[in-house]
C-alpha cells in the first residue's frame, strides 16, 4: 500500500487534498493522469452501463438538494455512525473501531450494548482517558441556503447520488416515456462525515459515485438482479481485475437494510484486506414509496400495455470510483525484473491507461530523428487518445518512467526509421510494457496496430 | 427565455433542482438529453484546451479543501455581497439590486454609500417595510468536517476551482516537470450562496467551471494573454454561437480586481441581456504569493535553462459550463414553418448534439422494416456516439420529437430500402433537421457521410 501511494504522488497520479496547507483528511486530489485514469473508467462504466444500451436513462442532479428528500429517505433520522467522546479531551471516536480493535465483534449492536461493552472490557480513549456513553453522530455534512441560517434554511451534501434519481424519476417517465423496466444512471459526487477516514482513497469524506437505479415490475426482479450482477462482473473483467481476486458476499437476513430482500457487497483483495468494491441491491418500493409519501406526488407507474397502474421495485447496482482506482492500481502494481534491473510497472488494461503510446526520438541531440519523431506524434495523436512526446534522459529512463504510469506502448525512432538500414527505411521500434520485447514495425501500419491492441 | 425553459424540461434537458419537493433555488438537474449535451460541451472544451496541447496539465482537486486555501485566496475575508434586512420580516435583500431597480449606479460604492443611498431614495422592501444598514455577507457554504463543531473544524465547499489548482501547483511542478509556460486545467463544480439566483442556469448556487490557471514568466504574460483571447473566440465558434453574439468588454481599471493588470469579460446576448459568458484575466503573482506566504510553502519556479527562479505569473481563462449551456440554447433555439406547420429545432452544431442520428422503420407493424432498421440502428451505433432508436407514432411526428432535441440526421428504413423499387434497394432515406431535406444514402457510405458531417 504504502509503495502503491509513493508511486501515485511520484509520479502524479494521486495527491493529499489541501497538502501545502497540511491536508484535509479524507480528501485527496488528482494530478494529471490520475485525472485522465478517472475519466476512462468513468467513460468506460457510461458506455457499458448506459450508452451501450437502450433501457438505461442519464442523469445530472445537483449535490445540494431540498433539505426533505433527505427526510423522507431516512438518511436525516438514520445515516449514523456510533461515536463515543474522550471524557477528558473532549475528542470523538468511532465506539465500534474501539471495540473492534479490543476483540468485540460488534454486528448488529445497539448503542447500549456498544457503552456497556466499552466499561466491560475497560476501553479507554487512544490518549488512555475514560470514555462517555456512546452516541449516534450524523454523517450528513449540513449546511445553510440563502441568507439566514435557521431550520428552513438547512441543507445536506448529498450522502449518494440515489437520491437525486428518484426526484427525477418523474420527470424522466414524463419527457421520455421509457417502458418498464428501465433504469436511471447517474455518475456524481457524494460526501460523508466520516469520523476515521483511512486506507487511502477508500474511506473518504468525498467520495464519487457510479450508481443505477433500476425500476421493474415487482414479478420480475430477480431476473434484473441476476443480469446486473453479471454484469458487475463483466465491468470487473474490463477493468482488468482477476476473477480471483473479486468475491461475492451475500449479505445475511438480519445484516441487509430493513427494506431490502436481496443484497450482494462485491469485495476485493485490497493490500489491507477483503473490502467492499461494489453494491448490489434489491430495495423492492421502499424508495419510491417513501418519496411519494414525503412529497405528496404520486410516483406509481401506468403501464400502457397492461392498462394497469404499480409502485416499480428498484435493483441497485452501485459503483465507487475511488474504490475501482485503488483496486485497478492494486490490481496493476507490479514489480519485476527487467534486463537484469528492478523494475515497477503498473499494467493498466491498454483501455484505461492514461497514456496509451510515448513516442521517443532515439537521441534528443539530432534533429532529424526529433522532427521524425514529432511528425510520428502529431499523426498517432490525430487518432488515438493519450499520446506523450518524451526527449528527456536516455532510452532506458523514459521506458522506466512510462512503465511507472502504466503506458503499454512505446514508440522509437532512430537512424534505421531515417533510413540507415535501408531494409528499415520507414519502420520504427514498437516496445512492450510488460514484456519489454520491442519489435520493428513500418510506420504506415502503426496506428491500427496500436489501435487494435487498445480497443 | 420561457420557450427554452419550457422546451428543456418536456423534452428531459433539464428540470428544476428536488421539483417534487417544492425545489431548492438556485440548483437544477440535468436529464438524459441535457447530462449528454453536458458531457459533449466539457469533452469539447478538455480536448481543445487539454488533450490538444502539450503544455497542459489535467487537475482534479477536492471540493472540500482547508479553510486556509480560502483565508490566503481573500475568500474568507471578501468574496461577499451587500444584504440588506428588512426591519419587519427579517428577510435579507441584495442592497445592490435594490439600488439598481430603483435607478442608482452603484459601482464601486461603499457600503455605507449604498446605506445612504437607500435612505435618500426611500428604497423599502418588497413588502413595504423600513430597510437597515447594508452589510457585508460572505457567499461561501460553510460547513463543518470531522466530529466537533467548531472554528477549527470549518470547511467551505469551493466558490471556484482555481484554489485546486493553486494548491496542487507544487504537486505537478515536482512530479512532472513541465517548463514555462505551462498551464493546470480543471472541470468541476463550485458552490455560490447568492441570495438571489435568477435567470435558469445562468445564476447558480452550485455550477459548474471549466478553468485554466496558466503559469509564465512575468515578460510573457500579453502574448499568453493574446493567445487565450484568440482561443476563448474560437470555442464560442466551436460550440455554434454567432461571433455577433459574442462580446468583449476591457474591464477598467477601477472595476478590476486590484491584483490584475488586465481583465477581459467575453459577454454574450442572452435572452434577458448582454451578460458574462467567459472570463480572461491577468491575475500578476497575486496567487502564487499568496499562498506561499498562506502556507509557508516556497512556491516560486526554478528555471533549468537561465538557472534563475521566479514567481510565475497567471493567466487565468475561465468558462462556465451552465452559462456555455444556456448560450448554446439561446443560439440554437428556432422557430420556423416546414411544410406549412410551425416547428420548434434546436439548431446545435452537430458535434455537441446529445443525439446524431435517429434511425426510424417507416412503419412500426412491418417486421420487415423493423429488423432492417435494427440492423441499421446497431451498425451505426457501433461506429457513432448517440444513435437513437424511434418508432413510436408516424414518421411526421418522430421528425419533430427529433428536431426539438436538436438531431442533425434522422434515416428512415422504408419498402424501397427493402428493395420494392430495384434501383433502390439498400438505400435509404437521410433527412437533414435545419432544413427538412431528405436524400437517398446508399447503405454502404452511411455511416461515413454522417461522421463527415459530425467531426
Amino acid at each position: 500500500m504504502e509503495d502503491i501511494i509513493s508511486l501515485c504522488k511520484r509520479r502524479g497520479f494521486i495527491f493529499q487534498g489541501s497538502e501545502i496547507y497540511g491536508g484535509l483528511a479524507g480528501t485527496w486530489d488528482y494530478g494529471p493522469f490520475g485525472v485522465t485514469l478517472r475519466n476512462n473508467v468513468r467513460s468506460l462504466w457510461w458506455k457499458r452501463f448506459v450508452e451501450d444500451r437502450e433501457d438505461m436513462y442519464g442523469i445530472d442532479a445537483a449535490i445540494l438538494m431540498n433539505q426533505n428528500v433527505w427526510k423522507s429517505s431516512g438518511h436525516v433520522a438514520g445515516f449514523s455512525d456510533p461515536l463515543v467522546e474522550d471524557t477528558k479531551s473532549k475528542k470523538r471516536y468511532r465506539a465500534d473501531h474501539l471495540l473492534e480493535a479490543a476483540g468485540v465483534d460488534v454486528k448488529g449492536m445497539s448503542l447500549a450494548a456498544m457503552s456497556a461493552a466499552i466499561k466491560e472490557k475497560g476501553i479507554k480513549s487512544p490518549d488512555g482517558n475514560a470514555l462517555g456513553e456512546v452516541r449516534q453522530f450524523n454523517m450528513m455534512f449540513k449546511t445553510n441556503v440563502g441568507a439566514t441560517e435557521d431550520e428552513t434554511s438547512i441543507s445536506y451534501l448529498r450522502p449518494e447520488t440515489a437520491g437525486g434519481m428518484f426526484v427525477n424519476y418523474k420527470n424522466v417517465v414524463d419527457s421520455l416515456h421509457p417502458k418498464l423496466p428501465f433504469g436511471l444512471a447517474q455518475v456524481g459526487k457524494a460526501f460523508r462525515n466520516e469520523i476515521a477516514p483511512r486506507d487511502f482513497i477508500f474511506r473518504l469524506r468525498e467520495l464519487e459515485q457510479m450508481e443505477i437505479e433500476y425500476f421493474v415490475d415487482p414479478k420480475d426482479w430477480e431476473k434484473a438482479f441476476e443480469s446486473f450482477r453479471q454484469q458487475v462482473h463483466a465491468f470487473t473483467d474490463d477493468i482488468g481485475l482477476a476473477p480471483a481476486h473479486v468475491h461475492e458476499l451475500e449479505v445475511a437476513d438480519g445484516d441487509r437494510a430493513h427494506y431490502s430482500k436481496r443484497t450482494i457487497d462485491f469485495e476485493f483483495d485490497y493490500p489491507f484486506g477483503k473490502k467492499e468494491l461494489y453494491g448490489l441491491a434489491y430495495r423492492t418500493d421502499f424508495d419510491l414509496s417513501a418519496h411519494t409519501k414525503g412529497s405528496g406526488v404520486d410516483l406509481s407507474y401506468f403501464d400502457e400495455e397492461t392498462k394497469t397502474r404499480l409502485t416499480p421495485h428498484v435493483i441497485e447496482p452501485s459503483f465507487g470510483v475511488e474504490r475501482t482506482i485503488l483496486a485497478i492500481l492494486t490490481e496493476s502494481y507490479t514489480e519485476d525484473e527487467l534486463g537484469g534491473e528492478k523494475r515497477i510497472y503498473l499494467k493498466f488494461p491498454p483501455r484505461i491507461a492514461p497514456v496509451k503510446v510515448a513516442v521517443f526520438p532515439l537521441l534528443k541531440n539530432k534533429p532529424q530523428l526529433v522532427e521524425k519523431a514529432r511528425e510520428v506524434f502529431m499523426m498517432l495523436k490525430k487518432k488515438i487518445p493519450g499520446v506523450m512526446f518524451d526527449d528527456n534522459g536516455n532510452i532506458g529512463k523514459r521506458y522506466r518512467r512510462q512503465d511507472e504510469v502504466g503506458t503499454p506502448f512505446c514508440v522509437t525512432i532512430d537512424f534505421d526509421t531515417m533510413g540507415e538500414t535501408l531494409e528499415l527505411k520507414d519502420t520504427v521500434t514498437l516496445r512492450n510494457r510488460d514484456t519489454g520485447a520491442q519489435q520493428r514495425i513500418p510506420l504506415v501500419d502503426l496506428s491500427s496496430h496500436i489501435m487494435d491492441a487498445i480497443f
